[in-house]
């Protein structure tokens, strides 16, 4: 080891930055190849290499698909994070004890930081954000969010002079994946899921995603770059796509939308206050809208800024090279501030975390729009009456209706209205009344539409 | 006048960056309210002030519609390089030479340049870049290249781990309106770019637009950042829309393509060289594509690169407030790194124009793919037999015909072939030898299809 320590203390005289990667997994792989692969274009591009000087990993013998030879390939995390040939220590085991204590070792011991994860930053990211300010290092984490695609770059940089609007992200592929093929195949949930774990799609445990905390984590840090506003995953309301049947996707058809899992940002400013929405939830979205189209595992996030209008960002949201690229980056951009001899933060945030603020969030009650809502009714002549006449009394007035007569349940029939604009409160307060009924007998499921995409 | 540079000198030492905008039309404006509407927004994210200086244009009379109170506006272009008040230079006059003498005495004068004139640098970027980079300032020009679009920027940071492979975009939101237009009414060119006139999505001129120049002036610089490939817009084969006809768009149609007006760029490496394809054309792209989405005057580019696969960017590629808003990004960055003490140049290019190599372009025989050919032929029984077996004799083997019996001039059809992949060469070899026929009537018009989107 003395040996490459040497070595990496000559690269760092002749102008390459040594990096340090913990977490040698698909991503870990992904970045190894992407810094070996592509050595030459990052070179002619920063005007000197980026050198992969160590790795740390607790599995030393499973082949990565990928030559480590030149590099010292260990257990020994501290020691990775010691090493002066390492200056930029790359943190992708994931998860939240262990990634935390690495990420602040790391930090404390005045390394900068590349991540992709987006759970612990979504979850401890003021404590370690704090802790990178009082050292004047950088955290880094493009690849948190939306993958290979430069979303954080593009709101902290590219739309820096907007007011950013509103998001609207596909920011979850695993439940982009499922929610295509539901609508292709009109098979049930579960069916498609267990398709897309054998496929790799999902994974064994599919929880994060298909509930929807996964996109949640990633609308948390979106929310702080394009707000400035600090939030916590916890505190944004998180609906997954479990809940949703063959029957869901008829109706959308016919009524000419498109159910997508958003993750849903929009800045409200009245009377000088301003207040944040935020919320992850099945939505559903105008089947001509260029956000419908997304189809399959791939990510895009909708940006709406004050100048630029609207926007749309698209790529691959995980993956093994795609996510690469992004930590690629995150290093490239820190490695030419290293060697500009900038001490301090390097990658300049359009709202650094540290200086995040506290916003009130809108109440989920004030939303207005319209609904989608899928009654469970028993198949008797008066239901359908009973349900407007609910829906009515509370001011909600109806668009659309489909009623199916061919319910599974013997005896029980979806009903599905989608009403015109209506405020939450009062379509929340209509459900209450119309699931207390006799002849309603399941929760009627209610799914919000967004138009302006 | 002298006491507003005073004041401006406050300003210098109180923090604020100050800026001067030469040319007070369209874009000048959008930037002057976008300074002024976001100035608490773009304050947040920088840490300090950007003030608007002064503004120099010839016409003082007209209402812009923004408030120009407490900046210098006169017609002193030359006080305005000189001012001390003024650290970044912004050229918005457009056009060749003037801009050209504005931007190369701004630089000579120590000033930081930004520009939205995509004809000047396509034409002229090497002497200004060169320039540039031996006063130490930087010429950032985001503006240029799809309006509010983050494109440049996403190249040069947020791609630039990735060795770029291909680049398809919608760069020109006159021809794009057009062509959607055409599309949905099935009306002829001229009508629709009338229409486009009077509703001021096409100018009186509409040269630069609808023949392709202004998108391969944009594509010229792109190629420079994705690939460094030093490249002017005069070497790139460029051809406009004006030659489509409705029958064009049913054929396009009934074979799953979409018309759009693209600039395409490729790297080809092959036995170590790397050579560029690079050109302008109306082009079949399938309608299941993202990019085939993109209508009305939008903007949109694809690129491929080898870590993160395909991606997309899409905004609005012109008008005042989308293209201020990449003006102001410009302004940001420079601003920030001002402020730093950086005194070179600040905005760091994945590939420094002054960087650029020369490498061979790709001849449009070499090409490989399927092709769209309209021939117009005499409506005489053997016709299709004469131009299908032409197209036999080179090789090229047909995948689909349309032969509409309906063609307007009496006696002549058209009649569409859709070709399966092949060589370039091989296809204009059958068209000379089929547009020599005494049955073909008109030469006959050939698009290529793009099916990697």
């Amino acid at each position: 080891m003395g040996k490459d320590v040497r070595e990496s203390d000559a690269d760092v005289l002749s102008g390459a930055v040594g990096v340090g990667l913990i977490g040698f997994g698909t991503i870990g792989a992904g970045v190894a190849k992407v810094l070996r692969d592509n050595a030459s274009v990052i070179e002619q591009r920063l005007g000197f290499p980026l050198r992969l000087a160590r790795i740390a990993d607790l599995d030393l013998e499973t082949d990565r698909g990928v030559d480590v030879s030149g590099i010292v390939f260990d257990r020994d995390t501290e020691g990775l994070i010691a090493d002066p040939a390492v200056e930029i220590v790359i943190e992708l085991i994931g998860g939240y004890d262990v990634a935390r204590r690495f990420m602040l070792a790391a930090i404390d011991a005045g390394k900068h930081v590349v991540t992709a994860n987006k759970a612990l930053l979504a979850l401890h990211g003021a404590e370690i954000f704090a802790a990178a300010d009082a050292k004047g290092v950088d955290v880094a984490f493009e690849a948190s969010v939306g993958g290979g695609i430069p979303i954080l770059r593009s709101l902290r940089e590219g739309l820096a002079a907007n007011r950013i609007e509103s998001l609207h992200g596909i920011m979850n592929g695993t439940t982009n994946y499922v929610l295509t093929e539901m609508e292709k195949t009109a098979e049930d949930f579960d069916v498609v899921l267990k398709r897309a774990q054998e496929l790799g799609y999902a994974e064994a445990d599919p929880t994060f995603d298909v509930d929807g905390i996964d996109a949640a984590h990633k609308l948390a840090l979106l929310v702080g770059m394009a707000f400035g506003a600090k939030l916590t995953y916890k505190e944004i309301p998180t609906e997954g796509i479990r809940g949703l049947t063959p029957v869901d996707f008829e109706a959308a058809e016919e009524f000419g939308y498109r159910f997508k899992l958003l993750g849903i940002a929009k800045s409200r400013s009245e009377g000088g206050e301003e207040r944040i929405e935020a919320r992850v939830q099945p939505t559903l979205i105008p089947s001509d809208s260029l956000l419908a189209k997304v189809d399959g595992a791939m990510n895009a996030i909708a940006v709406h800024g004050n100048a630029v209008g609207p926007t749309l960002f698209y790529g691959a949201g995980a993956g093994e090279l795609p996510t690469a690229s992004a930590v690629v980056a995150d290093l490239m951009e820190i490695a030419r501030e290293i060697r500009r001899g900038r001490a301090g933060r390097v990658a300049p945030l359009s709202y650094a975390p540290g200086e995040l603020r506290e916003k009130p969030l809108v109440p989920l009650g004030e939303l207005e729009g319209r609904y989608f809502l899928n009654f469970t009714a028993a198949d008797e002549p008066n239901v359908l009456a009973h349900i407007t006449g609910a829906l009515g009394e509370h001011g909600v007035s109806i668009e659309s209706v489909l009623q199916k007569r061919s319910g599974e349940e013997r005896g029980s029939v979806p009903v599905i209205v989608l009403t015109h604009p209506a405020r939450e409160a009062h379509v929340r307060a209509a459900l209450e009344a119309i699931d207390a009924l006799e002849d309603v007998t399941a929760p009627t499921r209610l799914v919000r539409v967004e138009e302006e995409l």
